[in-house]
């Protein structure tokens, strides 16, 4: 039974890669504000597989549709249920999975887990399912923006390539401009070509994707156990496929001895603030009012 | 409000680093399991600053108070109530803390979240707290034996000295053999003189802990959010000071092929295995009865 | 954020009055369960309004689709995303309501809480919210049977109307033979001439419903908040306008000396059972394996 | 694994009749309310056994001892730990039940459930464990005290002794000048003198309490499934021996009909408010701002 996260604003998600339809209830989404449907819709298109050569060719066509919890347009404080049709239901691709296992794929578990499984392109363990997590993110992202929270993701790895640069150094708002969704146009293209070697050699490659979430106000975070990194953890590592968190300095830190690693507080105009921002903008696992980054 | 954490085996905490006592609720521990209370206490002395010169020197008598769920030594399936007093409490020392914010430490964010907080030692935010989960992770530990399960955690890394090996290939029943728990006696020599030197120049240096599960069947986790690995980093991200966590291949696999990286299934003696382990025993976010390791 | 219900099998329902659809997800289903969707179909029947002349008379075609968590008939294990079209939303009937609180209804409450509300029919708060508890309850019913638990409710009171005889006395299998669903043929028509009198006056008036479940094995309950007839409580408290819950001999057993109420513990046939049954089932929280009862 | 309540403050106690001692945790009191000592081993006196002739005799010396999340008087936000030694163990005064089911106690179902239990005085299912209940409840009180919340309970019914006045007509402020804490003085009397009479006749005998809770501000419970009175009602069916509870009119209201149970709304000094209360100041599972009455 894990099929919702979160404790204010709560989702609860089903639905399998061949099934019907796959759908989201949100539950806690304060009420008054907008509903943007043409924005939930354009993150679904971000999404959706089969925008370039370098990703699986399934098409998706992602109508989504909100059911409830929206009044004139606005929220009304009661659960947003939202429905994705699946439409490429083309299960008979998939048939002969019936019978084996994948590697490192999630057939053999769920087999033995519930002795029974919808084998058809993976059931509930395909990667379709981050599908109903993008519509109640884009819910997410429009709730966050009236306090001033904004999120930015790239990929700052490819298999070797990876980028040099930190978010500080970097112009984010470069990341959209190209299909691989990494803010250096150069390494951009250098990524694109390695995918692109890898795939036509009938193989995969993996990556690594940079976070900066900038205006969290200082106090979020639920220690011992709910500290803020801890919590944003569990939902990171809960995304297929992902092997690994860090934060702040993350892995990298153990090499820094604490006097360099450290961050000392000053006064800034009135306000408290650090030099530096190995802690990622999280002390005690409470947010300190700084640009927080993981990757 | 994050003090508990677990949803069968569910603990909660209370305790601050010069309170008069901290202490511990397990709910959920099975009735029935052997209560052994001198090996709650052995783990505790596993934890206990001061026993070395190359950590935290500050004397901690840490007696364990089993409380309650306990009747003639065995569980009865009652919350599990725990206290460990605390004995040295010389707040005074920290007093100048009261009015400055240490670096990278949890002050400034606990001022801000609560608009008070117990400045003595960190009070709640001292890594004082993880006493109260010790105990409780020796009562899982008991009960976890029963099903033949056996954790094993050593030190992998300190600044910049990094074990070679895997855990295949080292032996791991010298771990505690050294007071830096590194099962290589060489390389944890070699630590132990790091830290000292550091120490010395009245700095600190991190590391990186590696731990291996063992008898884990298959089934345990529950997609999509609460998968294995997701729940096991949530709770390793709530321990003070952690900044990362990886699990089978972690961040290393991203250079790796996918071909080279999937874990094959086979059948060995009418047993489905795989016949490498950079899933780290998981897929799909549920165990596969292999070894699970994690960083 | 009380959308959700249930810790092993959990509910999580959206949808208003006349919003496009009402929905459950219900995470926790066991794997292997048959799924009979006709099944579904006419509980949802049973409870529809406008069947009979007592009853509100809105149309309601509530046409199950079960989209997700089914495999081949049978539950898979993972959640059961269930929809139910809204297709009788003549909103206007409505109108009249954005601007006055309807007596003792929940316009005021809404209002005040979120600051704006769905007026449409209630929306939210509508009796028409049960139709998606109905639906889980009836894929509830479905994974009962297979541990031979059988539940069993019927109206024991409209008004002054009463039954005198308990449940013991009664020969339930009549409560679906009338339109009123009081098991006593003889009473029901004076419950249905009592509501056909009222209703043509324009008025309404309530009932009292009885139920009895049969088959749970003795163990079920969690003291020692979540007591079997508490988390039973919480859920029949749940449901629309409900404003007692009371179980066993209930506030009439207030009236009896303790010599009489307690429920003597006796052999027969190598079971353990009681003489009486005043505590409904239920000891300490925990059920005894008699027949539970409440009301 | 149900010994914790509560999502925003929420309790989780531990403690057999017969250990070492009781306990809770309080996780999610706010950070700067004035904790009262005082107050809370007061309140503890109140619920004291022993005091009069007309309970049982054990007597209990509950010194409550508060551990941590408490800082120069006041709350910090993080936990609350608060400890109740058990003084009065003569535990063989009990052994005779290691062997029987005391009727309709808990015995029986903890045995089955757990397959062993402390039948010292009936271990966790003693009424005992109330005492973590009061000490946590004595917190609330003062937390509640900070937003003008004011909850008084009082004894209504003995047997058949019934307060026939509801409590617009009764002065309150007299239930704690008797023993039996009933607000009408000459009734009190007759309940003593049955209570006394049941108990020379080695019997029990049951009654009714109720509740009137004023300064709820609008807008507290969480539909559909954490209406204000459901989750009330699961608090109050988990307290030991208690068999129904109802809120506003109750059970009797079935006997009204609709146009005379309604509370209509109206204006009042530019508030609204109504001109009945039968709704128990609940309208969806949502305070109004009125007076809430429960049962």
């Amino acid at each position: 039974m894990g099929n919702s996260f979160g404790k204010i604003f709560r989702i609860s998600t089903f639905g399998e890669s061949h099934g019907k339809a796959l759908g989201v209830i949100i539950d806690g989404c304060p009420a008054g504000i907008a509903i943007d449907e043409a924005f939930i819709q354009a993150e679904m298109q971000r999404r959706k597989p089969g925008q370039s050569k370098i990703t699986t060719q399934r098409k998706e066509e992602d109508e989504v549709q909100v059911l409830s919890g929206v009044f004139e347009g606005k929220s009304t404080g009661t659960p947003i249920g939202i429905l994705i049709p699946n439409t490429d239901q083309k299960s008979k691709d998939y048939s002969h999975i019936a019978e084996t296992y994948r590697p490192s794929h999630a057939d053999f578990t769920y087999q033995e887990k519930y002795g029974i499984r919808d084998y058809r392109g993976g059931g509930r363990s395909s990667a379709r399912e981050t599908a109903a997590r993008v519509a109640a993110g884009a819910i997410a992202k429009l709730f966050l923006r009236h306090y001033g929270i904004d999120i930015q993701a790239y990929v700052s790895q490819v298999g070797d390539l990876r980028l040099e640069k930190g978010y500080q150094d970097l112009d984010l708002s470069l990341t959209e401009t190209n299909i691989v969704r990494c803010p250096e146009p150069e390494t951009a293209e250098k990524m694109i070509a390695l995918i692109d070697a890898v795939r036509k050699s009938r193989d995969t490659i993996g990556g690594v994707v940079d976070a900066v979430i900038r205006g969290v106000p200082t106090g979020v975070g639920e220690p011992v156990f709910d500290r803020l990194h801890a919590t944003l953890g569990h939902a990171m590592l809960s995304i297929n496929a992902v092997k690994g968190f860090e934060y702040g300095s993350g892995f990298e830190g153990v090499k820094m001895r604490g006097s360099a690693h450290n961050d000392a507080f000053i006064k800034e105009r009135d306000k408290v603030t650090t030099t530096t921002n190995h802690s990622g903008g999280i002390q005690g696992g409470i947010s300190n009012g700084l640009i927080f980054i993981f990757v």
